[in-house]
């Protein structure tokens, strides 16, 4: 194949290993990407070897006409759990900061936390609403991974944006994800419309194709307490838990999700996927309860255990609903 | 001045503007970082000219023969509380990553997680038992800061580090701290004397003068909870708050101190300084409560307030003693 270009190669390989069209489309879009994560090493080896010594971390680059982001971060101590592993926790942060150093080196960014500049002129805030991931590599202390970022209009409402984590060191997938995201006006805290002029400033960094959110659409099922199989009681958010639009983020939501997850499954299996939906915002000093069931088919070809999650205040008000799956 | 080195100037300066012999003596210690700081920068910025485009984050290096390890850390968006300022969490979750990094640089980190070869070969870890830090500014998101660390030998079985905090841009001091570590057994969980092997091991890398670990000598108070000015119960770490050592990390446990702090101080002071003595391991599903107490002569000058801590299992088993000061 030497006669072929890389681009060329690439698309074979998708062709030959992948088993669907729509993997094969979904794969598609990652061509470019493989392209510029070689490109991106090659620099950072030239780069090491030029010069050696301390550099200022990078807050990542554009690239693909702006529609894509992309930024490298070093796992820390702190980012890994009891098993040496990442905690989902820092993945998400990941995603998190990918998304809004993508609006700001667009430069539409207005306010310092996702906004651009026609929704903070209309008191808008961002909310996340729906979110899937699968891990498929824990990384470790130490490990380098480089996380890409795009997104997509889905609806007349509402905006998409899809990630994928990989180990900067051998180009492997270690993670993706996709967030569908939500207007809320922050004043009154009801949702919002989107305004043509709203979607009109994000239009140049929309990617033009529209894949499925996530692979995982079977509805999500509420959860009562008597039918739960593991209640985690008493959590407790804090003003420490609290972010900058004045409740508590939704990545803190979701360690509370997992404190709901059975101990024993916890120490032998490890998260593998997750689906959530974010029904109601939680504010500073709410008292949670976490509850989990065990799926019908909670073992999938025996070796992927399945979860329901239902997060709500003990007043019953539901906040987040969750499907988890795990595996040895 | 003109004719005299860098060395000297900064000499100059430090004894003209110390207040007393001791101060002189304090800042006598950072000359060379000074000096290493401008290098650093320097050479930054020659790269940023010279090349622009990702690099991989940096992970530190050692100066002035392995005494000192510096790392640069860009704040991130998850990394600042509801104010848009970095969290006090966050800080010393730098100073964590800095201490491993040096460890791990200076080639006698053994298991990942700050015990060296001869630490691991006897099931020793570190645990931290004394901590003060002082915060002069607090960073903002994107911004880049340089954590500088050094550490000395205490007595016969303990260690202590110290850390510096710079605005990499600016060189701004932002916060100092030191913590004072001694060994444990990590099957017992006992105390441990620290042989010689393992005192020798650390020894190259220890600076060889010795300042006071902190400004704040007062012993700090033991807190009834009917003396208490303000209680927080029902905090209640989790699995995904343990650490690798198998306790509740002691940097959590800070979240669960200031959880303790009056909603009024929070919402219109800043946290100052801090100091914190460890005086139990804190194990997953405990309940704690987090007491605080405003301290006799809690308005210093009218402007900063003081106030003593007491984290405890709610069976009264005092965990973390503190003591905070706070200003406007």
């Amino acid at each position: 194949m030497s006669s072929l270009t890389e681009f060329q190669k690439n698309v074979l390989e998708i062709i030959s290993t992948a088993a669907t069209p729509m993997e094969i489309f979904n794969q598609m879009l990652v061509v470019p990407i493989i392209n510029t994560v070689s490109a991106a090493m090659e620099e950072k080896w030239e780069l090491n070897n030029g010069k050696a010594g301390i550099l200022e971390p990078s807050t990542g680059r554009l690239s693909q006409d702006g529609l894509i982001f992309q930024q490298n971060f070093t796992v820390n101590s702190y980012e890994i759990g009891s098993d040496f592993r990442i905690s989902i926790e820092a993945l998400m942060n990941y995603l998190q900061e990918t998304s809004l150093n993508h609006f700001k080196s667009a430069g539409i960014l207005a306010d310092g936390f996702g906004s651009t500049l026609e929704m903070t002129a209309n008191d808008l805030i961002w909310l996340a609403c729906r979110s899937h991931m699968e891990v498929y590599h824990y990384p470790s202390w130490a490990d380098v991974v480089q996380v890409e970022g795009w997104m997509c209009r889905s609806g007349r409402n509402s905006m998409r944006r899809e990630w994928r984590i990989r180990d900067l060191k051998t180009g492997k997938t270690l993670m993706r994800a996709s967030s569908l995201f939500v207007l809320m006006n922050k004043k009154t805290r009801k949702f919002s419309k989107a305004s043509e002029e709203v979607m009109g400033e994000l239009k140049p960094f929309f990617m033009h194709f529209d894949l499925p959110m996530n692979k995982d659409s079977r509805k999500l099922q509420g959860l009562d307490i008597d039918k739960a199989d593991y209640i985690r009681t008493g959590l407790n958010p804090g003003w420490t838990d609290m972010d900058v639009n004045q409740h508590v983020s939704h990545i803190k939501l979701v360690n509370y999700v997992l404190e709901g997850v059975p101990r024993s499954v916890v120490e032998s299996d490890e998260l593998c996927a997750m689906t959530l939906e974010y029904r109601k915002e939680c504010n500073m000093d709410s008292v949670l309860q976490s509850l989990s069931k065990f799926s019908s088919n909670h073992f999938i070809n025996n070796q992927e255990i399945e979860l329901d999650h239902s997060l709500s205040l003990e007043c019953g008000t539901e906040l987040v609903r969750g499907r988890t799956s795990w595996k040895k």
